[in-house]
């Protein structure tokens, strides 16, 4: 048999790790993405509060695999997959595969309000983040300026929409950024008048978490003067605010951090798919009756072993890109496959600010300063490369010494 | 006398070092900036080169001026001034003055050809510097992807226009990227085979260097491999490339580093300027007939001890903006003013790589190492703020150490 080739598009979580996994396999690997960089999404709140810098959590794919001569990395964005003739068409060529391993991820859902999204900005690229970082700092610095009580009440306003882990990180870092590392800064406004209103149309927040932990987050919150609004749904975004049940608030930042629907892969392939878009896979992550074709990561509905479909994490991608290698590398070598993809699932940890976040391995729940400090061991820990992990760190004792946040700049389109 | 209303147009070096110098001065002082960062731009060219992240050369005016009660910072873009009302005019408003100091920097000249800005982009703020770093190491992705040799050459052709400190600068880091930091990373092409062709109308590399500098930095560039072309003007600009003289560089990659001109000051105020500019300035920076009115920095045309007009150097914007700073304390005690000012010139550098700048002392000139080590303990001692001194600092250590450098980010407009 010929030397395989296999193709991966996307490089979070799950493409990498199957394509760390191939490094040195007798085959061929292309690597496909849209942006030149691996993304440490977990930590993309943090630049969008500008508390670190884009470089700290994203380093270049081509730097990440340079040491594998079989991974070739291509930078384009894929328009669709042909999988009769088994190619990959992107916006610039097409690339053939045998083996293909789709793990591009996830994107924002309006639940058919795409409209919102101008007004309302979800959080997924490094552009994204210093979009959103620029919308906040604009907003004290347009406040500052305004002589309208009015419309600086406006201007202090920011929504976050969601309180899954992302909303709740983002609310609180807000807060943060406003009670304490703006707080004298300014001479006509006092950025602690700032309202940060988060959102939430279930019934608690960090529904994902066990009720106790939910209700350490929510204290946590509303020690950091987060105004939380549970069991309402959004009613309507616009440039002046949203309306929140028949609730309405005049703000001039909404962050959308709600709704997740999967990529177009199942649209690609033209297979099954489930009521978010995700791509059903079987057991060993293969499309059904498409034994070269994986679908891994927040683009599969992979069942888990309680029969629930696998949650949209980081470790869950992880765990399948290094398992769709070992299939892999099991079938060059003619040896049996593995059995069927197992989860597993070692917690989930979300942080709130300053010495307040939850973590659930399950067998024990923690709260507070432990778990913040977890938070920080293992996010830095996980992050690729030392240098990021040492300045990451430096940066984080450093705010929290000085209770200032280090990258407060307003760049970008708009920024003149 | 009622407490006088300062008001200061630009925080770069002069603009920030008379609003320092005024902190807690009787008077109101307001810094205006179209940007919400002071940045030291002579590192500038390293975030173009995926050297430094934006925030490790860029601090929050606010957050530098922050222990200043009496200084007020605005963001916003100045429209005009009217030097008979005494105001200044904003986009958003207008701002009265008792006194007024103009730091508004220069910006690119293109003699003439405002159409080659698009495609020959020079280097001047943040997004300017990031809008660059996406163009540089996208074109090694194309060349990657591209199966044209013609169009393969034409990627990895890098042309910087203009030999003064930051034309040298760039071109050597442009270099050190290409052979050094990305050699491993790709697999169709080697980064190697990249050519950066500095060009400069003049008959040696950094003019304003005593020549035996010039030819030191002239050595080295070649060493890097760095083309050097002397005496010839830049006849044509275009999107495939430049016309030197009679000869043809087809290039993807145009930087303009060649000329310099003043920004709009001296047409708010309707003033005498000289040939590139600028306003004409009295022994003491004040417009002749406004006493009122200083004018610092690059937008200011003062005339030296040697009779010539002084340079456009960080030192000269910083020690105009400290003795301007004097000037109106002393009119605010009533004591009698300081005499006119006079620039003290402690010497001038510019490095070209690893271990290799010139600097210029007057008394001692030194090149290699030794000028690099100079260069790069000079330029951390005046970034400002302990965390980016810091930082930067490890940052440098780490390339050097490993041949890498690590802010590799593709992003902003049409990066996906």
């Amino acid at each position: 048999m010929a030397r395989p080739h296999i193709v991966i598009v996307g490089a979070g979580f799950g493409g990498l790790s199957a394509a760390a996994g191939l490094a040195g396999a007798d085959a061929d690997v292309t690597v496909i993405d849209r942006h030149n960089y691996h993304l440490f999404q977990p930590l993309l709140y943090q630049v969008a509060t500008a508390g670190l810098s884009p470089a700290q959590i994203a380093q270049p794919i081509r730097s990440i695999l340079r040491k594998a001569p079989n991974v070739r990395v291509i930078m384009d964005s894929v328009t669709g997959v042909d999988r009769h003739r088994r190619v990959v068409s992107l916006e610039d060529g097409e690339v053939p595969y045998d083996t293909l391993v789709l793990a591009t991820g996830s994107r924002h859902a309006y639940f058919g309000h795409d409209e919102w999204e101008n007004v309302a900005p979800g959080l997924k690229t490094i552009d994204d983040a210093t979009g959103l970082r620029r919308r906040i700092l604009s907003a004290f610095e347009h406040a500052e300026e305004s002589s309208d009580p009015e419309a600086r009440r406006r201007f202090l306003t920011f929504v976050v929409i969601g309180a899954g882990p992302t909303g709740v990180e983002m609310a609180g870092a807000i807060a943060e950024l406003a009670h304490v590392a703006l707080r004298h800064d300014f001479r006509t406004i006092n950025p602690r008048d700032a309202r940060i209103v988060l959102v939430e149309a279930g019934p608690r927040v960090l529904a994902a978490f066990p009720p106790t932990l939910s209700e350490s987050a929510l204290r946590s919150l509303e020690r950091l003067h987060v105004e939380v609004r549970l069991g309402k749904p959004v009613a309507e975004c616009d440039e002046r605010g949203v309306t929140i049940g028949d609730e309405r608030l005049e703000a001039s930042t909404i962050i959308w951090a709600a709704g997740v629907a999967s990529s177009r892969a199942a649209q690609w392939l033209d297979v099954e798919k489930d009521r978010v878009g995700r791509v059903v896979v079987g057991p060993d992550l293969t499309v059904p009756g498409h034994p070269e074709i994986f679908v891994i990561g927040d683009t599969a509905h992979a069942t888990g072993s309680d029969g629930q479909p696998l949650p949209g994490l980081a470790p869950v991608a992880k765990q399948q890109g290094g398992y769709v290698a070992r299939v892999l590398r099991a079938r060059i070598g003619g040896r049996a496959a593995p059995g069927a993809f197992r989860y597993r699932n070692y917690g989930a940890m979300a942080t709130i600010g300053r010495r307040a976040a939850v973590a659930d391995f399950g067998w024990l729940k923690v709260d507070g300063t432990l778990a913040w400090l977890l938070w920080g061991l293992i996010h830095v820990t996980f992050l690729i490369g030392f240098r990021n992990r040492f300045v990451v760190l430096f940066d984080w004792l450093w705010s929290y010494a000085t209770f200032q946040s280090g990258v407060r700049l307003i760049t970008g389109p708009g920024s003149h």
